[in-house]
């Protein structure tokens, strides 16, 4: 008997029929025995036209109002799956984020998770009785109705696991699990039965969104264990890994370190494309001139992504070179040129199309030279890198837009991820 | 300055555009120095919806699940408007039912309100803030949403403006009051200017539905002054009764009878048709055969309307009519024969096709002769009376659905409650 809080995304609940899909995976949990939360969103496009309603209403509308209003979606699918779930004879009930209590900061549009009440819920899930609670919300401490931004469903559903010290919090969605990299690139790409918290992060924030990284923080924090599964399969079908692993359960299970037996050195490949980067070439290098460059981007709304500063060479001068979209590329210029008060420079230089490549893995940790590895299978196959950083478990490289895929399939290969041939 | 609680119903927001006219109605009463709580209904279509959502999850869906569903319309529309009030520079704020709150029964769908806290909304009210409350709901003793069932918000305005102390309770709905008889029928009737809770409940339970009839018995025992406006009149025209009397207000008043000054004998004349009679000659007289009578068609749930029993003429049997819709004639001649052993009698007879004329108004109590001049103008056209029936403000008969325009023409003309040519 295991203790499960099972999330459902908005296309898993698009309509009833999808609804009924996702109670017949609540009833297969319940038949083995196991105590079941669920958390919902909002049924698929509900949440766009409240939305949309908000801003016809007003483009400057209040945030308490506008929480009020989106925070309905979420009322009326929990209603439904509970409503469904007692059609198949399991008990059921609904829960609003205020019933539950959580509860939340101020904040609303993007408040977060402050407590969740327990008790009632704790007693019920024991009792057998599934409960259903609406994710994405709370209830501020003046008793007004919060939202968490969008996405927020992950983290109410984490929230909760932690709260009810659920063995695992499953996330119902329409892919089936995590990959080594995008199949669309490599299609020997293979689904990852475990990942860690870290590498998930550095996964999910380098662009392979599966789920929303404060749910993998707050899932990290709190020592909650997150699978990715797929809503769209089979609820009565078979239900372990494709792959043969000890995961327990299919998809992909985002576990701590110490739970992955055979560490990978490499876990994944991550590709973004569309970069554009921009070299200030002899700034005068005194304390503060950082953030006068990057506080001149700041102001202009312009999310920096890499940056790489060398150590000057001869403590007098330095040069700078950070990455935005390519979108934002002109943008980016002027903000720097129109701040030759606040920095002294000696040239600014850029381009566009480039992609960045980053290779993640905890087994970084404790293996030498994976990125020296990484540049090597790079320059087999010709290509050039323009910029290296590096964290703790994750190397990138910026290259030439024109070789991405190629080296993206090139990394896949090289650190032993391909999938075996059928 | 007064306070005033403004209802707004489905049609009166039934999308952005209607819910900025309202907000003008709300607004042109915050200019004129007023204390406004507004109570809303959902988006016209919304709550139709969410029921049809309900039925496709479960045909058999729990009422506590289903109230969590339709609730949401109404939090939605109250969001709305909250926001455009604010935009137009009004300080507003939405509340729910739980978050007032009004305090219901546990009757799910059918709740009544036992409860309305009104110091939080007494103080906003009295600094100026428009309150904006979502109608038809209310939170259980057990903490669960209830809903009061179809129509009910018209109840959570009265209720509401009860807790307020408010001045007035002005329902804005897609008519512009109520008529001393329907004008499809006779284009010569008039707006009434006032009229007392009796007679408004007798002529919204025949057939007049501008109020829903819970809402006026809550407001004649709480004494709310009631008033029944058009939601589609220019909310900056001029806002004095058009007929020149002294209300106060455009619509009809709805208010205790000592604030009517000159009572017309009769208000109102009402018209229900297609009614079938069903009459059972010979019903042995003895205790408990009305009960037997009514009881085999309450079985079957057929609604009866007029009920007459005459005296017995030796002590020992009498006859029985009563009307049906003309929908439920075989079904109610068949409940009636099947129970033979229950009662004795000695043909059973009917007709479809009949109409029921009424007049009404709380004059009659003391002016005699009421239904006797009733009768003569009945007689006057020729007209053939087939059942009476009395109460104390109330005199209704049965004709032949043929008559039944010429009937109400000739009762409205004969009353004097034909306006003035043009």
């Amino acid at each position: 008997m295991s203790r499960i809080v099972m999330k459902f995304g908005g296309t898993s609940v698009a309509d009833l029929a999808r609804i009924r899909h996702a109670a017949r995976h609540v009833q297969r949990e319940v038949k083995a025995g196991n105590q079941i939360a669920v958390v919902v969103s909002a049924m698929a496009g509900v949440t766009n036209q409240l939305v949309e309603w908000c801003n016809e209403a007003s483009p400057l509308h209040e945030a308490r109002e506008y929480d009020a209003v989106v925070s309905t979606g979420e009322q009326v699918s929990a209603g439904l799956l509970a409503i469904v779930l007692q059609d198949m004879g399991i008990s059921a009930r609904s829960f609003t984020g205020w019933q539950v209590p959580i509860t939340t900061t101020e904040r609303h549009g993007a408040a977060r998770i402050t407590d969740v009440e327990s008790a009632d819920l704790d007693k019920r899930l024991s009792d057998g009785q599934v409960c259903v609670i609406t994710g994405f919300q709370g209830i501020s401490p003046s008793g007004r109705i919060t939202t968490l931004g969008r996405g927020g469903s992950d983290t109410s559903a984490v929230a909760l696991a932690a709260a009810v010290e659920a063995d695992r919090c499953d996330i119902y969605t329409d892919v089936d699990g995590g990959y080594t990299t995008d199949p669309r690139i490599a299609p020997k790409a293979q689904r990852l039965s475990r990942i860690s918290f870290e590498e998930m992060l550095e996964l999910a924030s380098l662009g392979a969104k599966v789920l929303q990284t404060r749910s993998v923080e707050l899932a990290m924090a709190k020592g909650v264990r997150l699978a990715v599964r797929s809503s769209f399969d089979d609820p009565q079908g078979p239900q372990t890994a494709p792959d043969g692993s000890n995961s327990g359960v299919p998809g992909t299970l985002v576990c701590d370190e110490d739970e992955i037996m055979e560490k990978q050195i490499v876990s994944g490949v991550t590709l973004v494309k569309s970069e554009a980067k921009i070299t200030i070439r002899s700034v005068k290098d005194r304390p503060g001139v950082a953030a006068s460059v990057f506080g001149a981007l700041a102001e202009q709304q312009i999310v920096v992504d890499m940056i790489v500063q060398n150590v000057s060479d001869d403590g007098r001068q330095t040069d700078i070179t950070f990455t935005v979209p390519d979108s934002e590329y002109e943008k980016a210029m002027a903000a720097v040129r129109g701040n030759g008060e606040r920095f002294e420079y000696a040239s600014i230089s850029g381009a566009k199309g480039c992609a960045k490549i980053s290779v993640v893995g905890v087994g970084m940790r404790s293996h030498a030279g994976v990125a020296s590895s990484m540049f090597s299978a790079l320059a087999e196959k010709g290509i050039n890198i323009q910029l290296i950083t590096t964290s703790e478990i994750k190397t990138s490289v910026l290259i030439d837009e024109e070789y991405a895929e190629l080296a993206v399939r090139a990394l896949h290969t090289y650190y032993g991820l391909d999938k075996e041939e059928d």
